[in-house]
């Protein structure tokens, strides 16, 4: 079957915006038609991934409104959600668009407006996804990090201070994103003495809550090829949920989805986790990237935190983790969150990084919905 | 291209339900998973069709809920919005997901749980699909519909009696579909003196505020051989926006979105309007039962009012439309209803619809988003 592949990508300013979920998408769409040189009107299918523009800003059919906005008309339209794994699952959506024969050219616009509501109330709209025998007992996505975390260090006779340094080295490479949230450096004794937010994670522990959004075009390989010797196909791609109910797995730092959706990724691409030159993994909280990193197989299990001692996750290391900031000094708009992942792998295999730039021919991207109710992975290899 | 068959198909009652949305869902897939002869743990992908659940009920990630009721951990999920056409939307994502080879064993669910909030607050809930530049006049979809009905009765010289036979045709089908939220005819007399909603539209133009859930299950016709003889293929589908501001079109008596879907889904099916042997249309204003069946070539422009007139769509007629009862009398639970129709089609094509049977082999689906925003046309056929 043929390849589809990526020919365009953008994202906006991460951060707190003024622009509201319309304007934010058609921000992004726009730059991303310009980057793809295409016009609005030549697009066939356009997906929005948002989770919850209806609960944050009380707007709904924003999907409409996009192909409103960027003159796409009549093109094809839906809102893709999974939670905090939206973006994810609307590349998945998008993929499915073009390698079903639907469309031969797909734009994905994911979005989300967050900073206009209140720490306690945007908090509320994610922990709404929660099943409700949890979420009447008042947890929280946060809260469940610090469990999850608190078993992690125990079982694996981790020092507290590694995930420290998930922040210390995200937040490194943010420093270099234009478009994140945070582009500043924190020390290790910052993030160890800031608030406690769940124990034993801090205020550094956690991503930001964020406006924003990216966009990409996909099309087939052999339509891409009509625009630009220079693209990235999908490799490979696949989704698996986990428990709704968090307290029934049988082992809290595995993620089953994203072992699950690894395994489908690897295998529809023909490769290994050894085979991975960068990843984007979804650190809304520092312990994710352990877990993540060891799901994926890029260490043993209860080694991904020595990997972050000993700088192999480091932009110079041996496999660059999050070389975009990640969604911890990035931010998080929900939405926009998987397809910023996508973003970064394709300039990085694209080698338009910039003081990012490693060196990779294939990336991988991890996107989270939930507590890992709901996981894609992604898998991109350049096209020369 | 190997077609998608569909292999099992259910709804819920339709009405005023004591369930939450997750119980909605659950009770249609549980129901789907039997009538399919499928297992929810061989469900490759499980997708959810659902405009708002987080608005009317404060529940969010229901994708990854159903997939824990039904045991179908892990398959991926995920919810599909295309506002009122949320249902048709999930119709062109699961057939997506087989049709590229994704997934060979795809569920569909759709559902709303709607009626108990006020009808003022849903309806205020639905009006935020609006463009800002028409909501903050304070235009709701009931008084498009008001505005379009003028419109149309006045330009085609149609009797007002015309749109109330709609009602008085879809009420009487819905008499004999024991899941429909109103079993009992309505005389025109009653629908001419009910009272006025948005003039010249009444009370008994307009379908109710409903709970409900149907479902699907898709698989590739080679897959579909393994557990049955008999089941339905997608022959044709495609899915088109026209402006998100309504008063922006030419013409606001045609629906631009349903002709472009219309014309891609013939196409692909290799069929034209004279195929078709019966239709489901999204009756959720009577003036919009005719709008569809003039945009789908059923009847020239500005005749449907005559076809409803001269009993043409009636069961019995010659091109029975909404054999189910249509929106208008099932109930319109947004993201269940597209889902519903076609729930309906594979009744009357699998021979199983009881009292409302018809003759028909090929049947089509219209679900609309919005006022028109967008709209998935879908075209089934009989397998034997």
């Amino acid at each position: 079957m043929e390849r589809v592949a990526i020919i365009g990508a953008s994202m906006t300013q991460f951060g707190q915006r003024d622009s509201w979920i319309r304007e934010l998408l058609a921000e992004a769409g726009q730059a991303c038609l310009d980057d793809a040189g295409v016009e609005g009107s030549e697009v066939d299918h356009l997906y929005v991934s948002n989770m919850a523009s209806g609960e944050f800003e009380g707007q709904t059919g924003i999907a409409n409104a996009v192909a409103h906005d960027l003159n796409a008309i009549p093109a094809y339209t839906a809102r893709i959600d999974q939670t905090s794994s939206s973006g994810g699952a609307g590349v998945y959506s998008a993929w499915q668009s073009v390698a079903s024969g639907a469309s031969d050219l797909t734009m994905l616009v994911g979005g989300e407006k967050m900073t206009h509501r209140t720490t306690a109330e945007a908090t509320d709209v994610i922990a709404s996804l929660t099943h409700p025998a949890e979420y009447k007992h008042g947890v929280t996505l946060p809260s469940f990090a610090g469990l999850t975390a608190r078993r992690y260090l125990h079982v694996h006779d981790a020092p507290r201070e590694s995930l420290a340094k998930v922040a210390v080295k995200n937040h490194k490479n943010g420093v270099d994103n234009p478009h994140a949230q945070f582009q500043k450096e924190v020390d290790l004794e910052t993030v160890m003495e800031s608030p406690i937010i769940a124990d034993p994670l801090r205020l550094y522990d956690f991503c930001p809550i964020t406006d924003g959004s990216a966009a990409l075009m996909l099309c087939p390989e052999s339509v891409a090829k009509e625009y630009t010797d220079d693209y990235v196909t999908i490799a490979g791609i696949g989704g698996a949920t986990d428990t709704h109910v968090v307290h029934e797995r049988a082992d809290p730092t595995v993620m089953g989805g994203v072992v699950d959706s690894g395994e489908d990724a690897y295998e529809m691409a023909g490769l290994g986790p050894d085979d991975i030159d960068m990843a984007e993994l979804h650190d809304m909280f520092t312990i994710l990237e352990f877990l993540q990193s060891e799901g994926l197989g890029f260490f043993e299990q209860g080694e991904g935190w020595k990997a972050v001692e000993e700088g192999v996750t480091d932009r110079d290391g041996e496999l660059p983790i999050n070389t975009s900031g990640g969604l911890k000094s990035k931010g998080h708009p929900l939405g926009a969150s998987g397809v910023a992942q996508i973003y970064e792998v394709y300039q990085q295999l694209m080698g338009t990084a910039g003081p990012r730039q490693v060196e990779a021919d294939t990336g991988l991207a991890c996107n989270v919905g939930g507590f890992g109710n709901c996981v894609i992975t992604t898998i991109l290899e350049a096209s020369q």
